[in-house]
């Protein structure tokens, strides 16, 4: 870490300043230059606060040297790490395809729609049960039991499940749950990713609207933290000016993360466009940007999927678009699914 | 709401949508261009998703007319609410200061900061007991503790006092708080605003590093609908591309929430800029906005705030700080505290 | 357009605005509703300034149902158009690589990164000449002699040349360059669009850091304005908070600019990510998102691109980067090159 | 200047950086840590192309030390600039009302609001005669006319004029007005900066929509460079996410200046809101933050302001504007005007 002081800083603040260093067990290598001094932090420095640093009238400015990340960091586990859904793998040369419903509906709808992406190559089902809503007005889901007519889609298919998990009380509904899906909202919800890092589960932890990559990394270090390194880091749109899309995808957080964590990286390409037609793009995009898998929203019910879910794709489109998909992996040097 | 459908779709996409409208309970109008037909929606449009309408292949584009808050809506409720902790009053012509230190962290430290904020005029006390903190290796709070703490305070100066809640599992130990405060990060953490809504206490909502007004407002909603109305709304940055401060204050949120709103609104300038040295300027912007209080970090020890907290200011900061916006008060049509 | 005004306003006011849309040739339909009335005006409505109605106190909302641009609006030109540069195309199911050195430095430069890319499959060679720089310090440029030397490559080599026009005091030395660019900080430089318009040359628009699509295609419509209909939008990242890469590549721009309108998208990846080694993952991605094209940097000095034009790629990246875009175009249902 | 650079990269690719550091005249040290080396460049850093040095695939991050700009830099020029517009002063305790129409439309116009801001205090009179416009069917200004207009407004009244330049070929058409405005579309035109940089006119420089502070003194910088040190800053909104108002005016802008440069800050709260009702409120907060002058639009014509101009207040609201403002003024510590 660095720390660029000003010149005309009083002594006895200068003074102050170094000594906490050294009293925090850092060494601490001082050079002076023209208009300001630099400070060169030696040591474990990811426990140091930046923004207090930062906040002192005599500090110019602060510099971490080193990531703030440990347990996520592709410099201490220079390897890929291969999170293992039973015999399903994310990460190393392999590409999956997660599809399902926004929300579960009916043992019908769900069964069906699970049917269906499994033809065309989908290798785990998502499908919401507790939906986060802007308004309190809005249907927040089916809860316990749409927990319950995913494991029974799972039943019937094989598939494993993936489904979001909005608060710790609701956590041991989880039990036959495969991955525990942390969304957006929740991506600094610290004391949601302590408890879930205590789990053994794989889990998909998806970018808040508008979070950068290294807190994002920072969300993943509290979940490892506590001993799980199952974690699927998942890009699904930030927040930006342009208004023509909901969300404006972060496809450069593919190659970026990429160099910095071992952890898989997935797209969600459905939430962050929220339009059907422009999932197929999106999705084939990902797939150049080398993602590690996608996350897709099919709905098999297209009188209902007019107004409910339609941000979906059917499962014919989903049906191509995985074809496509197929067909591009081996250029970008993955298996084929 | 008004939805505007391309005139190139298909006619049963077309009834199939109009169909859907009716079935929920609303009245549409079709008026037909050149080259798009406008529905107008007439009824309780509140309940219905702008983002799934938003997604159809058929639809241009879909506004609301109405905002989809009832409860915190001025159109509803004209005249402003007033949120009293004890006697102290939050909107109309009153204007309060709540100061305290970032973390509470030992009980000399609370009772100095309080007794020196309260002679400076502040009429509550702040201070965090559970921090949320981007790093898992970073100092999380005293936790219960630190409330203790704050009753101690409480007790000794006669200031009630507010801190902040970041998880349902700690609920009970606020029975004694006088006002719930939802951080930034928690602004969206829908089961946790709902559960503050079943209380009778004033709540302090601050709004999302990356959230709209309208969020916001939708997320006192959430509160409001659960039967508590003593919401008192908080503007403390938000993220934007520029990097000289750690967040952009929003200060016209001020006057536009005014209108929108009938709930009091108060600014943050400590956690928007990040620099104890701002923090005077942007207060005194704050009340030529037209807010209603403003909440303010007060650090009382210099040798150790040049390390832990010094984004705060000190006593004597504060109480020229407070000087300054006692004699702005009258300008901007308010009362003196 | 649509204007929901407040019910609550004067009538007079009401009247006035009534009357001043009728005296702009238009006419309104009035619908009155509980809380507020919607004015729907019919007629040539893309001359309306949207933010002179916003601004009015009597108006809550106002909305366009017409996009303001009409000779970009694939709903008046249905068919792509395509912008022919001598005997290469634009648009349609055509693919074009771009590529060449961020400056022109030198005649054995040019001409070398010419032939390197040329064999590699690109169409068009592109090099800076005039280069707008944020510091007033920084190189800007061989100016004219840059753009001799350019000819002198496309002379060698054939390839048609695009390079960067910043003032319309250099137009006359662009006699014999076959694209014009318009770069990002002068998109909204209006001046130079309706100049540039008077032109028959293929123009290469870049959306500004800060702009919006709609913006994108208000631009493309001032220079399609004064005649000039052969406009190659692009892409090349836009400003967020996000720090990681220089910009945040916004890919989902292709589909929806394909949509609004007829005019070919192409997308630049170097300068968005500002990291050599994003170039090929962002380019496959663009392939995949349904782009018409790429325009890219290549460098062919290791040792002195280790720190001038260090963004760009080399040849012999260029070419793997090239052939894994063609064996991706099938997918995408484009013409190899 | 810091660089970073990983420890694993090429021994001959870190001395290529080295010996290139070397040769543009700057000396290095180097402190090797376990991960990634640290070089400190030593010397005048301000030439170096940070863009350059980051994209280097052997370095991590880098940093500047000294900020790029030297002639706006309060470092180097402790005294705040005093801009002197005949004897009107910009800077130091002195504030400043620049006030006129959005556009001028007419000689009775333009002379009857000059006269009416010039009774409520303003020193300047404002009006548009070119206006860039986002949509090419847009009314553009009167143009020549409309800065004839304005200068018979300043014979009538004694007012000094700004008004913008938006284009190189029309600067003689400036002779006459006393402060020549550079727009925020055209804060980094390049061209335009250096061609007002040789001119001895005081030049108002707006900051870009999304252009960062450092950007804005870089602008800054091109204008003095060329010999020029009568430069107003002015801040009129950034563009963020938030729709509910035209821009964010970011008023932190004015403190943070302030540290950074010597030049004098004016705010601009017409254009940021787009709402002539939140003028009043931005203007008092603007005076609260620090700034030394507000320009504010004013319309004299009820009937026709209805829906040209409405963003722009009365004269009567003006002026009580400018009465809350100068009681504020001794607040802050600056002279009543």
């Amino acid at each position: 870490m660095i720390i660029v002081v000003k010149n005309n800083c009083e002594k006895n603040q200068f003074d102050n300043l170094v000594d906490w260093i050294k009293e925090i067990g850092l060494d601490v290598h001082i050079s002076r230059g023209a208009h300001s001094t630099v400070l060169g932090l030696v040591g474990s420095t990811e426990k140091v606060d930046i923004d207090l640093i930062s906040s002192l009238d005599i500090v110019e400015q602060v510099q971490r040297v080193q990531e703030p990340y440990k347990n996520a960091n592709r410099k201490f586990h220079p390897e890929d790490t291969i999170v293992r859904v039973g015999d399903i793998e994310f990460g190393g040369d392999s590409f999956q395809l997660i599809a399902g419903p926004c929300s579960v509906e009916s043992e019908s709808q769900i069964i069906e729609v699970a049917k269906a992406v499994k033809a065309s190559g989908a290798k785990i089902l998502r499908g919401g049960a507790f939906k986060p809503r802007t308004s309190p007005y809005a249907f927040q889901g089916l809860k316990g039991t749409g927990i319950e007519l995913l494991l029974k889609a799972k039943e019937e298919t094989g598939l494993p499940v993936v489904t979001e998990l909005i608060s710790l009380s609701y956590l041991d509904m989880f039990d036959k749950v495969d991955v525990i899906q942390i969304g957006a909202r929740n991506m600094q919800n610290f004391e949601l990713l302590k408890e879930v890092g205590k789990t053994r589960k794989p889990i998909l932890l998806k970018r808040g609207l508008a979070n950068t990559l290294q807190e994002l990394l920072m969300s993943a270090e509290y979940i490892m933290s506590e001993g799980n390194d199952q974690v699927i880091l998942c890009e699904r749109g930030i927040r930006t000016f342009e208004t023509m899309t909901r969300n404006t995808l972060d496809l450069s957080a593919v190659p970026v993360l990429r160099e910095k964590t071992h952890l898989p990286i997935i797209i969600d390409p459905s939430h962050a466009t929220g339009v059907a037609r422009l999932v197929e793009p999106m999705s084939l995009a990902a797939v150049g940007a080398g993602a590690d898998g996608l996350i897709i929203e099919v709905h098999n019910d297209p009188k209902h999927a007019l107004c409910d879910g339609a941000q979906s794709i059917t499962p014919e489109q989903f049906d191509v678009l995985a074809g496509k998909v197929n067909r591009m992996l081996p250029i970008v040097g993955r298996k084929q699914f």
